[in-house]
């Protein structure tokens, strides 16, 4: 259902034109008058109007405003399925009691020192691999990634340590090679409203951890899950990793109360990227902690063996020792709040 | 320590017409030419340099940009005193290991409902009382509080639990009446830079709870506590309670991020409002929940014994059974970061 | 008339409940079933209804949302009158054909300079002065004004110049003596939601100037004028002067699309104040132009005589010369969009 | 050169750990110490240094910041190039004094409606042709563009009125398919950092009309230009098409301080596009027009015969008949800044 407000001064002749169009489009019509204003109730499924309707509506004349009550998104809705939903990947649950903490650097440097982070935090107690073989630079200039070679790298971890990888996929046609490689296949922020890409991933049967945008609103994230599951894949993990705001002391701000606000309005299992939320290794520790004691499902981190020497976000990866300690902090908070890591 | 980025074509009689300038401010200058810039590193105390002086220098012909190296914030900085700062209130230690929840109404109502509420905090755990008598209403056609009157009542609710009140100034014309009841004077978001009221709180002996302004930066807060502390008072407790960003699924932004970054900048203790940061009642107790796991040092949380009557921010007000669950919670959290409530 | 969205979900007794609490504050009720979702209308004069009352509303068991219909503020709106208010100062109209120019210099300094500054934006077609004697300043360390010294050189300056003052009123305390010089008074963006002092210009018959905060909305800028209009001053001037957004190569964004929908919401005239807008001189002058030609009614712009040695604001000042070939554009901007200035 | 400032308790042996690296890369450096800091000034070509080695270097022990004095940006800026860059397009110079209005409707919906509207649209004084066969939209369910037909509408809609045509390229794989019909390749807010894409176009000789980003700042406008002229593409017209911030009365603010910003720190053309800017028609005009008083070189403007059937945007699409009077209006803004339509 939704509501159209009307202007003091209609005539008529609009409101009929009004109303035949709600009704040719298969909606019926209730009037209310009020003493200041009227409004004409459309009953139906109204969430088949979509945003374009909506505003071609909101301009016919006599119109003063129309008022959304269904939520634009449907399958990724709490309203459409109320049981959370847990993501098996490589016998791993995501969404259940159990925090995953995904763990590496922010791109592949190189096999050594990948192989040699990977077996830290396995050590250490993360479940999954994360690490970068197509990166996106904001300077031409910068390291773009080792591509494949990158990818079999994470493979060759992923043998030897049993962790599940997780891989951005930045561009359509590198599809089929992240496809080969990735258990998650990750949708960076700066791509969560590249819908040709979002189709593209809803059509394969794969996990999809979705990164919400720099300055993308909960409800656009939750769209933007809603253009994959349209496609037919509902295995899509949610990622806080920060939003843009006037405050300049971190690199972003980390949006944390997103987590109880998407486990409110979706069954999605929902994790957070304290690394790049904050850019600045000594804050993301306590916001790690921070995470878990606000209900995230887990958690994306970087480490870096080096982090004086890394080619890309040196400055907000913390070294493994540290890693370690946060861990061991983290499994506490998770234990206050009847989670486990 | 300041440096002065000089335009490519500066020339000789511009760079002298600066150096004098500078020399004449009693600063001493060194310059280096480098192969695409010239700097002016300008040599002594250069925190006296005001804000205008530094516009003044960049307007100057051949300047192209004044870099500031130390913080416009000294009294309030951690490089000016490196050990936490504790306050001492009625015997309570805010910034110490404790961690110390103030509770209570928004707005105090009437007699009878804020003594009930203040003897259910207490029973739960809190350790201050938290009310407005005063309030600062975005509608001229909303209730303003109850004055005097409110103060009497949260003095009476004082006597009977021993907890200290912190209750708001917001106009100077009432700071004596403010003075005789209040133990921790508040200065609300909205007057963060209502820099006459901070000079008069700076002035007294007399704690003072600062909040955050919805636009502040984190260095404009520091330099806010600067105004306080600059007049002799260095009672200052630092309070993030969300910041205006473009996502309106919650209230404000509650910026938790702040906390560890303040915590590094500044030797005052920091606290969080998650009931004014979230402003939806089911968001204030994972977000509570993780500002203590990021470190705050205490909490200010809205309750009413019936949310629904409330005559101002009911909608973020936690019953006191809610309450009561959220406290035990909260003590399990800063156990778990080795802290105790 | 109000919109109350029910739950899916919601009992009988649940919604006699939320029906009982609205006719016993005298509304009536229309309960419309749609296919998805039940809704309320609420019938009456809801704009009695505080976001209070609305908040309290919502957090009702079985209430989904409540969506307001009538906007918050009423005596500033266009609804309430439709025609533009015009103001008269000193036999100066503003809101009608003629774009006013306030020029002057940030604050007040000396006696010698603001005469010498005065003189010459009026010779470059100024029709009013601005200049402040009592500073808002981000540093404790920095300038704060000359107080009533230079209230008397500005009634000095209108002396000679026929001029009417501009001036601006930051605490309560300095009322009598602003009341004395002033011809318009000044509400800076900092005290947008001073809400005392805003019921204290209310209670006088002096023309305002209301200043938008760093990050208020364009219906909180009304509701603050609804504050002042509340208490009998309808001679409120709108002014837009920048938002506080994530961009930091100007000092603020300048909202110019304020000007075109505060004209479509209210009656009230608009001006701009291109210099705090930006921040920095050679960036004020397209502005301003941009400002005229968008429909402001006025401008607010500072002058200084030397900008390298101004006490405030220096960076963002215009010197005489410049002024007066910015007046020559604007009034060929000015009658290209059928006004004059 | 680049400064970096040390930590007041810095060891010899940090600093010299620092100096090597540095000399190293091949930079000299210098030393100066302060009374309150020491700084090394880096001495060399560091526009070279990238980001990733700069926030490495900031984390060495002993560092407290690095201090960039070169823009990241290089080709792009104005100090590379100091004259105005103009873009030729079927004999049309973008850039030059001409202001240019690029209309049509936002997607092209079939070949009627489109040559009508382009007919009409040339008629009022308009120079190109807008149209989206392949459009972004932030639901699923909504529609995504006629693809290749609405290419050779386009087609058809030049070969009758002379008019070059711009249109969107979302996804590498439709490159030649584009390239086939675009005279501009327009790249969306959504892809600016779409650095693939970005890459893609600067590898051809056809101009790009980049939009700038919903969150993106000034001088990530300029570094994804860069993206694109780093490949040898240098034909870049900048688009300022409103930024996110807290406002909601507006779709997005309108940042018109971006030209007179753009235009200081860079030669490329900028234009401005009002309908996605406040996405509300009658807000629209008077943005234009103050747009052209800021300077923009040109204008994007949605016009479509029936807003109200419109599959897209109708709510910010002007009728023909008020894109004609428009047009009269921004001619005679034009002329009052000395420009010509």
């Amino acid at each position: 259902m939704d509501i159209i407000v009307l202007k003091p001064g209609i005539t008529a002749k609009e409101l009929r034109h009004i109303v035949k169009r709600l009704e040719s489009r298969g909606f019926k019509t209730s009037i209310s008058k009020g003493t200041e204003r009227t409004v004409i109730g459309v009953i139906g499924d109204t969430s088949k109007i979509t945003e374009e309707e909506e505003n071609a509506i909101e301009i016919m004349p006599g119109v003063e405003k129309v008022v959304r009550i269904l939520k634009p998104f449907k399958l990724a809705s709490r309203d459409f399925k109320s049981k959370d939903t847990i993501i098996e990947v490589g016998g791993r649950k995501i969404g259940g009691k159990k925090i995953h903490v995904i763990a590496g650097p922010c791109a592949v440097e190189n096999r050594t020192s990948l192989l040699r982070i990977v077996a830290e935090v396995k050590n250490a107690g993360a479940t999954f691999i994360r690490g970068g073989a197509f990166k996106p630079r904001t300077s031409p200039y910068s390291f773009q990634g080792l591509g494949e070679e990158g990818l079999k790298y994470l493979a060759e971890a992923r043998e030897r340590t049993g962790m599940p990888i997780v891989t951005e996929l930045m561009d359509p046609r590198d599809t089929d090679i992240i496809l080969k490689y990735a258990d998650i296949i990750q949708i960076g922020a700066r791509n969560m409203q590249n819908f040709r890409l979002l189709q593209q991933v809803g059509s394969y049967d794969k996990p999809v951890l979705l990164k919400r945008g720099l300055s993308a609103t909960i409800k656009e994230l939750l769209m933007a899950a809603e253009y994959i599951m349209a496609r037919g894949n509902s295995k899509v993990i949610l990622c806080e990793r920060g939003i843009r705001t006037f405050e300049t002391a971190t690199r972003n701000t980390l949006d944390l109360s997103a987590v109880p606000v998407l486990k409110e309005l979706s069954h999605l299992p929902v994790i957070v990227d304290p690394s790049h939320g904050v850019g600045k290794w000594s804050i993301v520790a306590p916001m790690a902690k921070a995470a878990v004691a606000a209900g995230a499902d887990g958690l994306l981190i970087e480490v870096h063996a080096n982090p004086e020497e890394a080619l890309s976000d040196g400055e907000q990866s913390l070294k493994p020792d540290t890693f370690k300690t946060l861990m061991k902090e983290l499994k506490a908070v998770a234990k206050a709040v009847r989670r486990e890591i």
